[in-house]
């Protein structure tokens, strides 16, 4: 089947076909490659109409149970739902993301909603690339909002932000040490930080730690901008909440929506993926050239023990590349 | 003069060689480039006995301040101080690194130290490669407490951080708002923060300020470990807290020091920087490349207007790159 023909059927609403063509979107193989980029050329036209949600925290706070909770009420309001996850990170965070199989149950078996994993990727910019890919899938499809997933480690949350429309937190309420586990840029990233297991014992937790999030983000973020991040609380178990989170991504929605700001954003996040883009495909080659992993590992050992200066030994690699590019010895 | 001759020369302790060495290692000739690097090759084996000490802080903080009354107070301990000023933004900072004549007049005119601002460069990859060069000379030239200042703006206090042993912050004491003008990140690189200006009038408000961010702190930052970040108030008009300062830099050396650990982070440091190195000089490459810009700027508009994904660009970016490498015509 051409690209035309598969990015056809996943405009029609097959669920198979947008899982298959996520899956080639995901190969590391060449021709996989070549194949994946047609047809997101195919699609790509098609795509961009979804609100594009990033939801990150911490292993535990509660960001499956509140993607089940909140992605039904969506789905009541008539929205179709994507929900990507992106791990870049499984073997710090156990696999989370794609081993647990209970995750979103309800969301899984509804027709309205399509939930995908990404696999870990030996790079943090490679996840982000299928992952936007894979946006531009959905979004073909039919589903008209978009929730990124990211386990709050490493820095797939700034990744994330740059993905998405706009970008939620979540925290857990506790004994006020509870940033300790998120890296701190992470709140100048947050559109809307959540507090989550706000019911039954938790929920004077909950609030206390919304009063104590408000002082740290005034303290933490200055008013400029048009957008000032908000805190609120909310329970995945009794639903409390949910409704103002709906309403707080609307009114931000609205206030990214005047003068342009959504298209500005968009444009501007496309302009930086495609930098990122070349940066992470040019090193990539780099890594490929033959005879490099040999001369890296000498190298760096040389620099580790004072011996050569990092700048010496950078210039030894990227002779060797671009030897090696151009078909003649290193030297 | 052969390298050899210069450089036995800055051993020696002739101050102008040094200078006029950091001026070759400044240089963007690449004749230049090449005689700094055969430099640096003879000076390694004789650098890396200083202890390496990174302060930032927002403009106007009082680092020039601080660092000519605790540089003095250093050099009445016995010390040979070199401070190497970075700052990569001066677009930014209005230059205020290089522009103010008047900074550290008594330490300028100290023959135990030696000052040197760096230039705004490029990028900031670039300055950082500069000041690690220049930290060489400075090590070789005998210097054994190094001082690299950046003013807090953009991402050069991790340059530094990464360039140091022990990295301080200077905050201001105020209103609870200080915070804004910080990017948070930095206090997850901070092992002592110091709030300055702790005398006259604002004394009662430096002590409030280290109240409270010990308070952040304790919010940001886990108690993991071997060192946890100390706030200290300081003035550099009293010198108060200017042996409180020493005291805590000489008690994190010890603590670094132990089990190899200060040995390990050179090491860390060094195959860090060959990456970097090696990344910025790759796309340096790349940007250098014959009929890039053009099509660089084609593509960032087809990218911004949604024509065509940023993959898609960077491949074709890419392909004009490696096609040049190899003496071809782009295809």
């Amino acid at each position: 089947m051409s690209a035309a023909d598969i990015a056809a059927t996943i405009r029609a609403g097959d669920r198979r076909a947008l899982a298959r063509a996520i899956t080639l979107i995901e190969s590391t193989r060449s021709d996989h490659r070549a194949q994946a980029e047609a047809l997101i050329d195919a699609l790509l036209p098609h795509a961009g109409g979804a609100r594009r949600l990033g939801i990150s925290g911490a292993p535990g706070v509660g960001k499956s149970s509140l993607i089940e909770s909140f992605g039904q009420a969506l789905i009541a309001r008539g929205f179709r739902l994507a929900v990507l996850a992106v791990d870049p990170s499984s073997k710090v965070s156990g696999g989370s993301i794609l081993g647990d199989k209970t995750r979103m149950q309800a969301l899984a078996q509804n027709e309205a909603a399509f939930i995908r994993p990404s696999p870990a990727g030996k790079t943090l910019g490679g996840v982000a690339r299928r992952t936007r890919e894979a946006m531009i899938a959905v979004e073909a499809a039919g589903y008209d909002l978009v929730i990124v997933e990211t386990v709050g480690v490493g820095q797939s949350e700034t990744a994330v932000a740059e993905l998405v429309d706009m970008f939620l937190l979540l925290l857990q309420p506790g004994g006020g040490d509870e940033l300790q586990g998120i890296k701190k840029g992470i709140f100048e990233l947050a559109d809307l930080i959540l507090v989550t297991k706000a019911d039954g014992e938790l929920a004077p937790a909950a609030e206390r730690a919304v009063a104590e999030y408000r002082s740290a983000l005034h303290l933490l973020r200055p008013a400029s901008g048009s957008w000032r991040p908000e805190i609120l609380a909310c329970s995945a178990l009794t639903g409390s909440g949910l409704a103002e989170i709906w309403e707080t991504v609307e009114r931000f929605c609205r206030s990214l929506g005047q003068n342009g700001g959504l298209a500005a954003k968009r444009a501007e996040q496309a302009r930086s993926w495609l930098w990122q883009e070349l940066r992470e495909s040019l090193f990539e080659a780099l890594l490929a050239s033959p005879g490099l992993a040999e001369q890296v590992a000498l190298l760096e050992s040389r620099v580790m023990a004072g011996e050569i200066t990092p700048a010496q030994a950078a210039r030894g690699l990227l002779k060797t590349f671009l030897s090696a590019s151009q078909g003649g010895p290193a030297g």
